[in-house]
C-alpha cells in the first residue's frame, strides 16, 4: 500500500513528539507500506513568526509573510527526516518548490493547481520515507505561497491524490469524527465512516477536525481519508464515497457554531438590486456572509436578516449603517448572542419530515427559532446562544442512532 | 551606482535592528543608487536551530541540517523586505533557489558555482530594493545547500560579482580592517585600503572581519569590497586590486592566533613517504594542519613538528600515537600553550631583511621562536602563548607606519 500520513502542529510540537511521529511512520514502513509524511509547523511556531512580523510593521506584506511563515514547516520536515535517518530509515525532506506544488498567487490563502508527483514517487520506489512540508507551495513565478491555516490537511490530501495513495491518514488529537461534540453531548459516538458530502457540511458547520478545502479535494479526487488519533492505534473515521447503505441513517451528526452574529435591516422598500447593494460592500470588506433571509411583506417592504462571523459583526454593521439612507430602511438591529445548530445526513434526501420533526423537538424545549436555512443534506437553525447545548443534546438523542 | 550591502547576524539581531538596516538601505536608494541587500540569520538563530537538531539526533544528517538552518536567513529576508515595503520602498526577498545560486553538493560547506543575475537585475531595474538570503544555495538536483559559517560574506561578494556591482559593502560591528587588534595594540590604525592578497593572509591568520572564501572570490572577480561599520557613516576599509604605491609599505598588519596546538614526533627514521603516512590519517579525520616543519639530522632521523587547531589536538595526537610503532619514532610531545604571530605586507617582496629584523625584535624581548613559516607576503612565528600581546605590540610599533 501507498500511505500518506499527516501530522499537525501538536503532534510535532517538541523534539520528543517528532521522535514519536518518526516511530509511527517507521512502523508503517516496516509493515511493508510506502510512506509519505506531511507535517505542519511545530505548534506555536507560526504565531511566533507572525509576532516577529508585527514587530517590524503593522501591515506585513502578504508575499513576504508567506516567505516568513513557510519556514515553520521547513524546520519540521528537516527535523523529522534527520530523525528517521538517524533511526536507520532512508528518508529526505521536500519543500513545496522542490516537489512543485504549484498554486495560484493568492498569498496566505493560495489554492493548489498542480502537483508533480514524480520526485516523491521515485523517492518512495527507492525505499525512502519521504517527508513533505505541508501548507506551502509556489506560484508560476516561483514565489512561495501558503494555503492558509489548516492548509497542511489540504497538502496531505492533494499529495495523496497525486500519488494515487491507498490511504491518506490525518493524525489529530481526537480519535475520529463524532456525531456531536462529546463535551456537549455525552451520547455522541465516533462515526466509523462518513461521506465526503456530510463531512463538508460538518466541516463548514464548525467541526474543527478537518480543513474544509481538504474535504473538497478529497471528494473531487476520491481520496480515502482516515481521520485518527496520534495517541492510539485504534481505527478512526474514514471519509468515503457515498454508499447506498449510508442513506439508511437519517442524521449522521449534529453540530453547533457559536461564532455567529445576526444583523437585521428593518423595513426596507423591496426593490430589485437590494441584496446586491447590501452585500456588495460587505464582500469587498472580505466578510463571509453565512445565512441570508428575506421576508417580503404585503406593503412592499421587507426585513433582511443575515449572519456573519462574530469578529466581523462591527465592520458589517458599519457598512450597513452607511447604506441606510440610500436603502430607505427604517433601521438596523443586531444580536451576537446567537448560535447556529445543524443536523447533517445523507438520509434527509429520502426521509420526509425531518425538518418538521426538528422544529417540533426544539419547540418542545421552548427554544425559539430565529432563522432557518436548509440544503439537500443539512438543516440549520439560528437560536438564542444560551440554548446551544440543550438543542444539540435533544437533536442528537432523537436523530442519531445510538452505538451498537 | 549599483551597490550590494551585506549585514551580518548582529546587525539584524532584533526587529529594531532590522528597521535600522532598512533605513540604511533606503538612504542609499534615495541617494540614487540601485541597492541589493544580503542578510544573515538573526544572531543566535542558527545556533537555536542546530540545538533543535541535536535534540532529535546526535548526528544530524547534513542535507537536512542545511534545510533546517537555511530557514534562518529566510526569516530575515522576509522581515527586511516587509519592513522596506511598509516604509514605501518597493522591495522583495529572494532565496537561494529563487535566484539560482547554484553550488556543489557539499552540504554545510558548499561552494558557489554559478549565479543567475537576471531576476535580481530586473528587480533592481524596476526600482526595487532586492533582499537576498545569504549563506544558502541549491545544488544541481535542487537540494538546499549552505556555504558554512560566515557564508553570507561570500554570497554578498558573489552576488556583487554577478551583478558587476560598483561596490560590495560589508557591514560589521567594527569600522574596518586594522593593522593589529586594537585591544592588544593601542597604536593599531584603520587601513583605508588593503590588497586582496594581504587581506587573504590576514583573514586566514585570524582577523575575523571577513570570511576567507569571500576574499578569494573578491580577488578572482575583482569586486571592490568595502568593510565598514553598521553604526557609523564613516568610510571603512576598501579591498582593492594591488597598486604600485602599496609596495611602499613593508608591513600592513600584524595578527595573532591563539587557536594553535603544536605536536612534535620525536626522532623518526627519515624515510620517503613519512609525511604522507603521518598526515594522511589526519586529513581523513578532517583536521586542517597549518604549519609543518621537519628537521633532518645527520643520523638519518628527524623531528617532525606541526600545528593544528586546539580543538583538534586530542584527535590528532591519538592519530599520531597509533602510528608510532609503524613509524619507528621515539615518541610524541604536544603543547597547546602556543600562539602564531604574523606580519603581512606586499612590501616584503621587495624589502630584504624583514624576517631577520622580526627575529631580532622578538629576541630582544626574550621571546623564543618555536616554529617559522613564510610566504611571499607573510612571515609567521609560533611562540609561547604568554608572549602573544607583547610580540604583537613590538612588531606593530616597529613595522607599521603610524597614522599621519
Amino acid at each position: 500500500m501507498l500511505v500518506v500520513q499527516k501530522y499537525g502542529g501538536t503532534s510535532v510540537g517538541t523534539p520528543e513528539r517528532i521522535r514519536e511521529v518518526a516511530k509511527r511512520a517507521a512502523e508503517t514502513h516496516d509493515a511493508g507500506h510506502q510512506v509519505a509524511v506531511v507535517v505542519s509547523a511545530m505548534s506555536g511556531e507560526t504565531n511566533r513568526l507572525l509576532a516577529l512580523a508585527k514587530q517590524v510593521t503593522d501591515r506585513p506584506d502578504e508575499r513576504e509573510s508567506d516567505v516568513l511563515v513557510s519556514t515553520g514547516e521547513q524546520v519540521t520536515v528537516a527535523l523529522l527526516a534527520m530523525t528517521l535517518k538517524s533511526m536507520g530509515y532512508p528518508s529526505f525532506s521536500m519543500l513545496g518548490h522542490q516537489i512543485e506544488i504549484e498554486t495560484d498567487s493568492a498569498f496566505g490563502r493560495a489554492r493548489i493547481q498542480r502537483i508533480n508527483a514524480e520526485r516523491i514517487l521515485s523517492g518512495l520506489r527507492q525505499g525512502n520515507i519521504v517527508v513533505v512540508a505541508g501548507f506551502q507551495g509556489v506560484d508560476a513565478q516561483d514565489n512561495i505561497t501558503t494555503l492558509g491555516r489548516g492548509g497542511s490537511d489540504t497538502t496531505a490530501v492533494a499529495i495523496a491524490a497525486a500519488l494515487k495513495a491507498d490511504a491518506c491518514e490525518i493524525y489529530t488529537d481526537v480519535d475520529g469524527v463524532y456525531s456531536a461534540d462529546p463535551r456537549i453531548c455525552p451520547n455522541a459516538r465516533k462515526l466509523s465512516r462518513i461521506s465526503y458530502d456530510e463531512m463538508l457540511e460538518l466541516a463548514s458547520l464548525g467541526a474543527k477536525v478537518l480543513q474544509i478545502r481538504s474535504v473538497e479535494f478529497a471528494k473531487r479526487y476520491q481520496v480515502p481519508v482516515h481521520v485518527r488519533s496520534s495517541f492510539s492505534r485504534e481505527e478512526g473515521t474514514w471519509l468515503v464515497h457515498e454508499e447506498p447503505s449510508m442513506e439508511e441513517v437519517t442524521v449522521s451528526g449534529v453540530t453547533s457554531d457559536l461564532d455567529q452574529a445576526k444583523i437585521t435591516i428593518l423595513h426596507v422598500p423591496d426593490r430589485p438590486g437590494l441584496a446586491a447593494k447590501v452585500f456588495g460592500p460587505i464582500a469587498e470588506a472580505n466578510i463571509v456572509v453565512d445565512m441570508i433571509i428575506q421576508n417580503a411583506s404585503a406593503d412592499g417592504s421587507t426585513d433582511l436578516t443575515f449572519t456573519v462571523p462574530k469578529g466581523d459583526a462591527a465592520k458589517a454593521l458599519a457598512s450597513v449603517k452607511a447604506l441606510l439612507p440610500e436603502l430607505g430602511a427604517q433601521g438596523v438591529t443586531h444580536d451576537v448572542d446567537v448560535a447556529k445548530v445543524s443536523i447533517v445526513g445523507l438520509g434527509m434526501r429520502s426521509h420526509a419530515g425531518v425538518a418538521a420533526r426538528m422544529f417540533q423537538l426544539l419547540a418542545r424545549e421552548g427554544i425559539n427559532i430565529l432563522m432557518i436555512s436548509t440544503s439537500e443534506i443539512k438543516i440549520s437553525v439560528v437560536i438564542d446562544a444560551k440554548y446551544t447545548e440543550l438543542a444539540v443534546r435533544v437533536l442528537h438523542d432523537a436523530f442519531v442512532t445510538p452505538p451498537k
